[in-house]
């Protein structure tokens, strides 16, 4: 497909548009680089071409009546085929494409999902919701068992305004196939932003978010969807679901809960009200190296009990700060910033800082905007609106500019015979320390048995709670031409492992899809599946709905 | 049953201990006072005395096994018979007692619940939970309907321990029945504070605030029970859940989600991990004058999407202000506090004036607690903590005091012949005007066919969020005696029709019991609560939870 409004294509095989992917001789370059990191002879594969890829028929043909929004398109099929995890991208990239799609479907609204979903119900084809199709978590792939006549994947692309802004409450209805660039392009004309991003923001839908319960760039308050959301609308095969928009309710349990983190196994996500925010204008931001991890887990510790709830608070080991080119490689970097669109936010950083320095934190650079002097009445909207995401200072800079092009490099990864992963959890403090050098151990030593050392493991922290805290890792080592995928199954179970028997979550903001849903039945109360079941019972009496993903396949078809 | 540690005794008939009611001479003064501003004859009515109430026999015997557990002593079927609502009041000051539980059970620990909750699901006896008892929705009354052959009213008070404190993560593990000061008691030598303070604070517990999705007393941010809940512990019919310690997670649906709110009809919670605050050092308060209803609208509003977050934001009209003793009547007045164990908020409540000043808001009085000087790292912790709930502000102690002895005020009412009741909801910002001015017209109405206009309505804020507020009601009348439950149900029905045909929620915290359930099934999506009582089901599929509260009587029996 072309991208909307630009000369961009999609990828069928890997990350994001085809156009920014690495130039084959950046590629070449990066093979030799990691080939003498890591001691191995790293040969680049060049990418797949959609002629060659060997695709079977489809199971199904369109039906007359849903014609107009089903498509046999080769193209398609393939970039349906996949969620954008090492596995999905290893597999693609090899020209694997054996379980695709038998059909895509574009709905053009609610009416055609519900009609779609009839269809599906009344046949037993499995339905696979699609907004961006960047899981990592397998949560997009038509892997539903043979007892399903037909896959379809349901791509909610032609889902993507805005359908309605509430300035005064500062919310808006937002379709949920909207991407995140396409939702806030959508609101900047009102001066708000819903200032929520993933990684994956260029790549991803609200209905994915709220699939998944997407965590956002930010490291404190609202950052995770759950926050954003007022009101959902779903379409479940045993009909509608449109919840209330209230600020705030008693009345429980919570109808949103049931459908955030939902993965597309009770229905589709068709829309929701979100909470938004007025475009920041004053910023504040600090760079802080730190010799010792202690010290600086310290310093994290006290900032995210502080109540002072930083924008960003995000701290690279070494090797992280000096591959995002944040710091020379000696020291752990912390980089601190607070914004908002009414007040100056100096006090703040003023008083993170003093954690910082009891605790022997040098600060390396300290940049500011929005100044008072602007200050009162007419003051909003003045200011031009800063850059969604963006901290800014030079290292803070350095670093977003790694993290959005992060996967574009890992499929650079791939082609030069690299097995990667990313994984991640959260932990209460009291936790961590144990939990964090066990997962090291564990995925050294899954390194060592999958490439016999041969690779390395870097870590941050992503996402800072009064009660706890989000490490981040990234583990690449060489792989072994056609074993790659058995390299990386050794590593991604140590490293799981690890987390599970030291008090982590499977997942912080990766999602459960079909990669992690054996991991999350050891941290899922079993009678809370069960219950989760019979609810999907309800709304898929005919487990149409995303088969396979995050709860056990056949859960649902019969009582617990 | 004499309140542990004191020589102060529970009422049997009314809100919290029989010594704290008003003395006899206090009930006659406001009868008189009363009656001049109702134009009403209001004749004061003497207490029910425990040995006059007419008590059916237990339909049940206790069984050896449980003997330990269960009692069928007088005042505990008396107490356990009802909350404390208006009609709850109403009916026991009459001496009307008629469905009383027939046992009342003390289980010592989670494996006493179970062993209780597999005897009343053995026998399809009603079960239901019991915390402080001060529902105001009819939460914990055994109406249960003659299906069940009888009902046991299980009261948690003996789980009332915090049995594991985890300073690192600053989080503790407390049990259900622990109430609001035993609470706060247990966390004090830790440095430590849970800072929920809903107004039942003293005779409410943990397990009902989960049960109920309390609100607390501040205005913003974690200030829901919701916000507090790391993970749950709970004893279903058909088996213990226990959810694990995240920080946060993105494996959804979250757990804790289901039974927040959940009323008692899933199960019993028994525990929870709680995420704690320090205690506050900093403190910095004002009070605000506004002459006009829209300008104070606009200051809170303002306030509420400014990201400062104050602890305290409380609008009150006139009436509310000079009954509290907050004013003298003629302006709305704004109470605005900030606090924090970390650092001065003085630069908050300095934006927050500015916000006020932009809207001719008048400052009456300002005070600050805690300043520089104090700073360092030596500094936490040697801070008196100040006390819990407190503003401390001359006005704002005022209110606070009249807040917390409202209910004792209420009761008195009651005794005087009159007709009270509380209502609350929460909105979006732009459909509050229209909500407020039907509410308020609704109401009168209400107040007009019921007590031919005599009496009064005032109104407040209580809690502000960036996309709306939570307006909260006050109304009083003239009773005639016999008919004061119909004339509480015109002006409920009234004043309940306007917030749901004007976009407001049946409940902000007040929660649904029996007496919101059918209007909260206009707000709840019928397949939410399809699912649920789906997965009710599973929970307890004999039905003996809390059957009648939260939804329809028999949902769950059997699929909807």
């Amino acid at each position: 497909v072309e991208v909307e409004g630009t000369d961009r294509r999609r990828s069928f095989w890997g990350w994001g548009n085809e156009q920014d992917h690495l130039p084959p001789p950046a590629v070449g370059r990066l093979a030799s680089t990691l080939g003498e990191r890591l001691g191995a002879d790293m040969r680049v594969r060049r990418p797949p071409r959609l002629e060659e890829i060997e695709l079977r028929r489809s199971r199904v043909s369109p039906p007359a009546a849903l014609d107009a929004i089903l498509t046999e398109d080769r193209f398609e099929r393939c970039l349906h085929s996949y969620g954008r995890s090492f596995r999905d991208v290893q597999r693609a990239s090899r020209g694997d494409f054996s379980r695709p799609p038998d059909l895509v479907a574009f709905p053009r609204d609610a009416d055609d999902v519900a009609r779609l979903l009839d269809w599906c119900s009344s046949l037993r084809f499995a339905a696979i919701p699609f907004g961006g199709g960047s899981s990592v978590v397998g949560g997009v792939e038509p892997d539903v068992g043979d007892s399903y006549g037909a896959a379809i994947s349901v791509d909610l692309a032609r889902l993507g305004a805005v359908e309605e802004v509430d300035t005064v409450s500062r919310a808006a209805l937002v379709q949920a196939g909207a991407f995140g660039p396409a939702i806030e392009d959508q609101l900047r004309p009102h001066g708000l932003t819903l200032r929520h991003f993933p990684q994956s923001f260029e790549f991803s839908t609200l209905g994915g978010w709220i699939a998944t319960r997407s965590g956002g760039h930010f490291a404190t308050r609202e950052t995770r969807i759950d926050d954003f959301v007022e009101a959902l609308s779903v379409v479940t095969p045993a009909g509608r679901i449109e919840t209330n928009r209230y600020p705030s309710t008693g009345a429980g349990p919570a109808a949103e809960s049931l459908f955030l983190g939902s993965e597309g196994v009770l229905g589709v996500v068709t829309g929701a009200w979100l909470r938004l925010h007025e475009r920041p204008i004053f910023r504040a931001r600090a760079t802080i190296g730190f010799a010792q991890l202690e010290a600086a887990m310290a310093t994290v510790r006290a900032i995210a009990q502080s109540a002072l709830e930083p924008a960003n608070c995000r701290l690279l080991d070494p090797a992280e700060a000096q591959t995002a080119g944040a710091a020379e490689g000696s020291q752990f970097v912390l980089m601190i910033g607070f914004e908002s669109s009414d007040h100056p936010v100096v006090p703040w950083l003023a008083r993170a800082l003093e954690l910082c320095r009891d605790h022997e934190g040098q600060v390396v650079e300290q940049t500011s905007e929005g100044e008072p002097g602007g200050r009162g009445r007419g003051r909003r909207g003045r200011g031009e609106p800063a850059r969604g995401a963006g901290p800014g200072a030079p290292a803070a800079d350095a670093w977003r500019q790694s993290f959005v092009g992060g996967p574009y490099l890992r499929d650079a990864l791939v082609l030069c015979g690299a097995v990667c992963e990313t994984f991640e959890t959260a932990v209460t403090w009291d936790r961590f320390e144990k939990l964090h050098a066990a997962v090291l151990a564990a995925t050294r030593d899954g390194l060592e048995d999958a490439a016999h050392g041969a690779g390395f493991l870097t870590w941050r922290l992503t996402h800072v709670y009064p009660d706890g805290v989000a490490p981040y890792y990234t583990v690449v080592a060489a792989g072994r031409a056609g074993s790659e995928l058995e390299q990386w199954a050794t590593i991604k179970e140590a490293a799981t492992e690890a987390i599970l028997s030291n008090g982590g979550t499977v997942t912080h903001h990766h999602a459960i899809g079909r990669d992690h849903r054996a991991y999350v039945e050891r941290e899922r109360p079993p009678l809370v599946s069960a219950a989760l079941s019979a609810a999907r019972r309800v709304l898929d009496p005919a487990t149409i709905c995303n088969p396979g993903a995050l709860l056990r396949p056949g859960a649902g078809k019969e009582p617990a």
